[in-house]
């Protein structure tokens, strides 16, 4: 039915995701249990550091976009399993990288990895695992996944650098903003998607589609998940609050304020995120200038631009449950600003 | 002629890795060029920080392995050039992470890349060119390949884990650490010889020959590595003086100081590599204490043991000039700590 959710409208049903879990669920426990077995090492170090981040949760969703997308296409067979579970290693590897590039205290509500164990050993069982994956993704034996899934973690590593140099920088403007979030968030989300397509041998359109809509996803994921980083709901978040305030990080909420604001705000910018001179106080200030040039109702704009498309890369498919609970994700990842 | 060099003898020729050189240079040219061509990136950065460390050149001993295996097994192909490439990317890769994880401040003779651009690009280059490496790997589309080196890449995570775990232990045996060099160093010697029989199609029992070549030549070359760290050798290396000692880590020479020493030695040894409370003097005493129990010399007799098993391990190839120059590789990596 691909309902299109109306933000506009009061008394609407509240968008989750719900369904893709319960749709998933059988598969997402074996996907679970596939990624214990494969953290083991010899090294005990290594199940305990990345068991301390893979057992703290997580929505597991890009590896429920894999399994979601293979429902999707009526795929029958086993890979989708183990293929979900290399999505996971490798978000899981980068996320463990991400908090040592950002000297993170926390994620997912408690201790980051790096903050326990240092960040030597976080940045080795990254590697680990992303090694780990691609031994997975070798037992699957197909060639069209690798590539997908190599591409993809080469287009994630040059995110974050690309990323690491627009930080601090207030001059960065929304369109490279979008390669970075493209790069470090959003195309992960469509390798996730396009691999269940690809198992399933659908044709070249629907595999294409599939990629479209966890792109499109992952752009509106990262778009929302900047402004939560400076609304009142971020304590959902499991996060710090004011995170990429902090790390003087350029997401748009900022870059809109800087563009649409007068020198005596962008000297503002400039100070607390190019040269992180950050008092008391700042943060707050930050967030009145966002709601003075209503730069957080603006950016949830253009996250549900992306939601949109999302939403539409999916009309080649039939109507049915597994295309009404990745519908609902694209829902809920807009929904949850509010 | 698989001649085996007698140490004790003066006069004698000087080995080196000149036939290796000399045998591979045509196709090494090629590697270097397939190596710039696949660290480009939109992210300038990328190049640049890789292309620091990889002009700054280092002996391409991994990818010439390869190249050396493949003619010695007669492969007539293009294939080994490009993953020659892979493995000199997987070693870079781990390069950047372990500078990062040891804090070092010089690579090679020159400012590391962690010292000149941070730790975090390093991590994130190190990634992406890990990632290149996959994806150089798909476009060569060999399941076999993937799997000898996707699992190279997991064994030398744990290595270093392993390794950043008997950091600063003075109880670390001799067995624990010949574990970490094998992980961390000879696991990937022995993957990019075994790669160059895997693209000629040699028989299996050539293709283990070849890895246990390798394997053994790779611990050989550590256990060499750690006594040079110790050794008047090591300004040729472009290493800082004393790096191991100063950073706790425990190897051979020091494994054998400390269980052969007395009460007030090895209160010497925890308190320097245990508690790092290391004081002006405490190198050369630590110098002192292997010259008394004879352990650098005692460590390269147990390097020559594995240079002997790499040796032997080409006994089932036909003598010949691939043949020499590759026990000419073994021969110099035990004879440069003289």
């Amino acid at each position: 039915m691909g309902v299109v959710v109306d933000f506009g409208d009061s008394g609407k049903r509240k968008a989750s995701i719900e369904g893709l879990s319960n749709l998933v669920k059988a598969d997402l426990d074996r996907v679970n249990k596939t990624i214990i077995e494969n953290m083991q090492s010899p090294v005990a170090l290594i199940p305990q550091l990345a068991g301390h981040l893979i057992a703290a949760g997580g929505k597991r969703l890009r590896p429920m976009l894999t399994l979601g997308a293979a429902a999707l296409c009526g795929y029958e067979g086993e890979r989708h399993v183990k293929l979900a579970a290399c999505v996971e290693f490798i978000h899981t590897a980068t996320l463990l990288h991400d908090d040592v590039v950002d000297e993170s205290e926390l994620r997912r509500g408690q201790e980051s990895a790096n903050a326990v164990w240092g960040n030597q050993a976080s940045v080795l069982v990254g590697d680990f695992l992303f090694s780990r994956s691609f031994q997975l993704m070798t037992a699957d034996g197909s060639i069209e996944v690798m590539r997908i899934l190599s591409e993809a973690s080469a287009v994630i590593a040059e995110g974050e650098v690309q990323q690491l140099i627009t930080t601090n920088d207030t001059e960065t403007d929304e369109s490279a903003y979008l390669e970075v979030i493209r790069g470090k968030t959003a195309k992960l989300f469509a390798a996730a998607a396009e691999v269940g397509a690809v198992v399933a041998e659908r044709p070249k359109a629907e595999q294409q589609a599939l990629e479209s809509y966890g792109m499109n996803l992952g752009i509106a994921f990262q778009l929302v998940d900047d402004v939560l980083d400076y609304s009142a709901q971020q304590e959902k978040l499991g996060k710090n609050v004011g995170d990429d305030f902090q790390e003087g990080k350029i997401t748009l909420p900022v870059i809109l304020a800087f563009r649409r604001g007068d020198d005596e705000e962008r000297a503002f910018w400039r100070r607390t995120l190019q040269d992180l001179d950050q008092q008391e106080g700042d943060l707050a200030h930050a967030q009145a200038l966002m709601a003075k040039h209503n730069t957080l109702a603006d950016s949830l704009d253009r996250a549900r631009h992306y939601a949109a498309i999302a939403r539409d890369a999916l009309g080649l498919f039939d109507d049915g449950d597994a295309k009404q609970a990745l519908v609902d994700v694209v829902d809920f990842c807009v929904e949850r600003a509010y």
